[in-house]
């Protein structure tokens, strides 16, 4: 039985449609709704939502950043080299210029954060399900 | 009776100490809790909690922009010449460089947004209570 089911219906902001355009960046079925996307405006403002298990590839920022901001449910965080950090509401994470990672749900919860993102992303290899796990079991 | 108290406690985020760095620049209580404040990153983040009848003075942010996210109770958004918005958890704001604009609680809710800022805020005056009580009654 998943846990925080109710993420599922969308934790203050629309859960959205599901994540068609980024679906080949992702291992599992995630759901954006976007909140801003503006020409006059450096950032672009999405909430993402995670199925248990779903996980974004491994990606980078170049020139710019991410910031999440975690609004429900259990999630994964990891760049590469250090070990896997677990997020859930009310954590904020900073991902800075060129930083190889992944985000995602755990495997038995929904997951929910808003990114507010800058620059322009590289999409790289999927995290793989040995990757995952092992994530899962070291996150703190 | 204040509606929406539940926020007084914090949504998802915490409401954070007294504003006191920027008591001068609001009419009533505000809370800021600072999310993201990184030398690296374009914006700042924070989640910003007004007590009933609270809002902030007139301002401007130059070379840059304000984003709102509200995240509960009920609000009130207006910039010059326009009639007033009200605002309710999910909704979305941008306010563009140059707009002289200000935003607070509903005279009876309590209020909460997460802030996303960048460039250079110039503060102005006070929103007079004749001001706050047309916004109060136009918005819609």
């Amino acid at each position: 039985m998943a846990k925080n089911k109710e993420v599922e219906q969308g934790i203050i902001f629309s859960k959205g449609p599901k994540n068609n355009a980024f679906a080949k960046y992702f291992v599992g079925q995630s759901y954006l709704q976007g909140l801003v996307e503006d020409p006059d405006v450096s950032v672009s403002v999405g909430n993402v939502t995670f199925e248990p298990g779903c996980r974004n590839n491994w990606h980078i920022h170049h020139n710019g950043y991410q910031i999440l901001l975690v609004t429900g449910g259990e999630g994964l965080y990891q760049e590469e080299g250090k070990p896997a950090q677990r997020l859930k509401a009310g954590d904020v994470v900073v991902t800075h210029d060129g930083v190889k990672h992944w985000h995602g749900a755990t495997n038995d919860s929904w997951f929910s954060h808003i990114a507010i993102t800058a620059g322009t992303p590289e999409w790289l290899e999927k995290v793989s399900d040995s990757e995952y796990r092992k994530a899962e079991e070291n996150a703190k």
